[in-house]
């Protein structure tokens, strides 16, 4: 099998997606080979899909995109021990050292010599096999589809943002921006069971699709006012300058604001002569450690995913459709689904 | 000795303060009075003396300033237990209630009541007798001087910051801004045995007491580059934008920014995109709590304190000439002490 | 209606209680009066009557016994400001002295002046009216009846060993024990949404109210097995010895077991051996600080307490019947309540 | 050089160890070959000399014993890039799987698949090469010889237990039993800065020794009290029932006892009730992670450790002098030495 070759998605240019082919990868002894059968389109697959670049780091094209990942073991490597052919697993996309100072304390999300799937130069997973370590897949359960299983990465992101904000059943949450990583952050404090997670977006129907996570207040930005001292913490997925300014003013003394999203600008401006006067800490996420075997839990609690967050599904040969759409976030698409091999659909 | 009448400094308009007289405080049945014998000119203070008001708390003239206070018991409750008449003291000047969710969870710098001595409309220290609940007054040891023991108030804001940080043995820590407090930081971050502990400031005398503080590196504003990617924790005193952006840059992935020093505009800029991508956390220090017992400890460490960091000492029928040489910050001021009553010459 | 006097109930030797009659107490300007509705009779409250003592702790007749209180405000202290009369509050019994380092820390419960309601030589609440000062006071929702309230005193136990084990989501859990506070444990960790929750006792009945509450696996003693190395938590309710051991053996590598019950003997042995193979953690619980907002929002989400876990109610002239009920703790009683005033039945 | 013989030290019966030669050990990509230079017998090695087993580990002869080691580094593996030929290093002797849960949430002393060199089966440090994979290997500066360098696993032990317990600075502390743990541990808790450090033992010049490491106040077991309700926490290095039993009454309400000594018996008799009423926790020490690199910066401060904690040293040719020598901990031996290369000396 290793012999053959298989379809992949390159990005060859700005906005310009093909389907190419590669040789299927073969395995490192601790590695196994994975059958992709379903990638999720993400935010930062999109902004180098229009822009080539988030900060310095810069396609070199082609690229393969994609991190979001579930699929099937094919082959297993000789020193693999979790996993046999047919397992169904979801894919942790970063790999770190395991060697550093911060992989041995247990920050593995901060390793500098990580490698992180889809991030230049490393390829991703919009192609039909990829080879990834043991370490880094996790079965799911029957019960939940592929498609489902890819989520276990945007919501991972919301399980590590509550445990750097220390989320405590019966606080009250704000959470800011229900695009795919808002939403996973409100089912994943809904699981925490916060007393109230209030939610802000733009776009109505994602208010309503958080209120089916959990979500207890929706409120629509600009058109409905934010209660002011009020919530034990804020998620901010958006990097809006006036989000943050809308945080700090919701936020009790002593609260955490927790940021997630990146700013356009390099730089943001911050009121932090109220955040002081407040005591109020700014805590920030880079991807995430040790979240997904609760980000599969969560997911496998959820009802009603697939219809709720999973807007639009294409198969690979239609991979341009496919990134179109996932650009049209101010509209009611939330997460886009890439079916990598026939057997997906 | 109630009936008497004692002697006050009054800020009767901006930049100017005068001798007035006032009857020496009643005590309640949980305080003692206390001859004030001590009080060092904070920042604070400064900055209602030159400009009225510090956000919207605004001063009612007459007004009585200084919370960084030592002196003698002369007189205790009936319900006082521990404290007689002659034990010398520090006071720690703010009061919570003790009674709201913040001052039961151990956060009573958060406490909405909090009566702080100096901040309008509470009067200050500046002035022969105050009243004070013992819970709030400590014992200082012989060793220590009243002026000395004046510094256990600035010592608490670096003792807080540290524990804002988790500050741990070993680390290496970066302080920004040698005025009193960033001093004081240093004396706390080298009893909490820093591995590094480099400092900046613009002033090279202040670096150089700095060093008899503890500092292993001195860093001059402008002059000389702060090393990149290098420490755990950063000590931000200051408020200048431009300190802020240094820290992010030379702090580590997971590194701790403190920020203590309140910015002269309302918002600050903040490179957020570099704080995601390191996973840096902006925490901020309002006040401390249960920090003065370690101040004192620590005090009582230091050596030279006087001949280093009361740069002057003022009596109080000259409280202009007292003010005056305290707002010289940008010279080599560094703390000014006024002795409130005669005996404590 | 200061001047009126009120029925108590007067432990007057071993195993005897009888109703008698006091003033009703005056209050300081911080206290309400609260006309008793309903007082749920504690494991301790039993142990005094049986034994006269717990520890060195020794009961002077007569005693008023009882501290899970519930009741009315009928008249409010000048200083108070939460309260107003017709309020229905639960009651925190313990009251710290508010100033010592353990109370200004957080960690009031462990305050060595604590004035704690029926702990000799302190009065209970089995008397038609208390005094207690308003911030040891909560109210409670309509929808929650004064039996239910009282219910919010063993809940805050279960509550503080959640904190002392830092249960997180998702975690698996094995409480020891279904008296009252074991019960109450298991609906606490059920809002922290452990993932399992296994519980052991001898009596059936009680496995069956604690699936009521959440459990997810009922054990009964010496009949069945508990699975080893494999919970993150183990909250111990007995005392027993033999539960300490299975407690060790059933936990994982570095997981936590919680001891709330007080063992027969001063002593008990444990297996330290295994305990530093595994890296096992011994946590203790004397009361709770800061648990009782908390423990009223639980209690106000579960169904059906009164049918399940009160099993037994009395008015206050049928004291000794309802004393007696409440020690047959080997059978199928829970939770016995004495109504202390006409107008709570 | 790999064809090469070399010396080892074999364990071949009960408190009989002899010379033997083994080939020298190749070294996988990830890993050097360390020329050992000294190594020091630890307590567990002494326990297998004269036992065969701890628990149910238990030795097959021949078995080479140590795992306190340091030495140089004399081949590098292909895939190494911390270190060159020549360099002077300390090794970490447990190697986790670096791939299961607890090695990646930072807690890799729990590991259930490490290889901890010298726990039987894993042959130990008492030869003259051993391969180590390198992010288990330290550079060591210049200033500490190699057998000051083998107290870095010692120590290690040290600053676990005060990483468990939560040190800070400014704690009052109590050390029982002045074996190398214990001492090692009092040089960890001078170096965090700790108020006070009361050390006990039952030889004299121990607690001399102890002194000279920053031990404030002495205890000679039996022959002198010790303060009840002090302490903030008590590190328990013996394992001996009376000394936990003077470790509970010792402790402050909310102090942490650190259980790191073994006991004779499976289980140890433990003061529970008292505990109870003052919340105390036990916390246990399994070996220690992430603890190295501070280790050997605290080693470099000290002074005279040679004069003081390293008692004898011994060529391999005399290795049953130095196991004997070992066994002598009830007279003024501390710490055996043993140089494996005759360029040791």
């Amino acid at each position: 099998m290793n012999a053959l070759e298989m379809k992949v998605a390159n990005l060859v240019e700005l906005s310009k997606v093909e389907v190419g082919y590669e040789e299927i990868p073969s395995i490192a002894p601790n590695e196994v080979l994975i059958k992709v059968e379903a990638v999720g389109i993400c935010g930062s697959d999109i902004h180098y899909y229009k822009h080539g670049h988030i900060g310095k780091r810069t396609v070199q094209y082609p690229h393969i995109q994609g991190h979001e990942c579930a699929g099937t073991v094919v082959e297993v490597g000789s020193h693999v021990t979790k996993f046999s052919i047919g397992d169904r697993v979801a894919v942790e996309p970063g790999v770190p050292c395991r060697t550093c100072e911060k992989c041995r304390s247990g920050k593995y999300n901060l390793c500098d010599e990580v490698v992180f799937l889809s991030t230049p130069p490393y390829k991703g997973t919009l192609r039909q096999y990829i080879n990834h370590p043991e370490d880094y897949v996790f079965s799911i359960p029957d019960s939940l589809t592929f498609e489902e299983a890819t989520l276990a990465e945007p919501l991972s992101v919301g399980i590590h943002a509550l445990n750097r904000a220390n989320l405590k059943p019966g606080m009250k949450v704000l959470i800011m921006g229900m695009g795919p990583v808002g939403l996973m952050a409100v089912a994943a404090t809904n699981y925490f069971n916060a007393e109230e997670i209030a939610v802000t977006d733009m776009v109505s129907h994602k208010l309503e699709v958080a209120k089916s996570l959990g979500a207890t207040q929706t409120i629509e930005v600009s058109k409905q006012e934010i209660v002011e001292n009020y919530f034990d913490v804020v998620i901010e997925t958006s990097g809006a300058e006036q989000a943050l300014a809308s945080a700090v003013n919701s936020l009790k003394k002593g609260g955490k604001l927790v940021s997630i999203g990146f700013p356009r600008q390099q730089n943001v401006t911050l009121d932090l002569t109220t955040m002081l006067q407040k005591e109020i800490d700014l805590l920030t996420v880079y991807r995430y450690a040790n979240a997904f075997p609760l980000a599969i839990k969560i997911l496998n609690k959820l009802k009603d995913i697939t219809s709720n967050i999973i807007t639009s599904t294409y198969v690979l040969d239609d991979i341009s459709g496919a990134m179109e759409k996932a650009c049209e976030t101010h509209l009611d698409t939330i997460k886009v689904i890439v079916y990598l091999n026939e057997s997906s659909l």
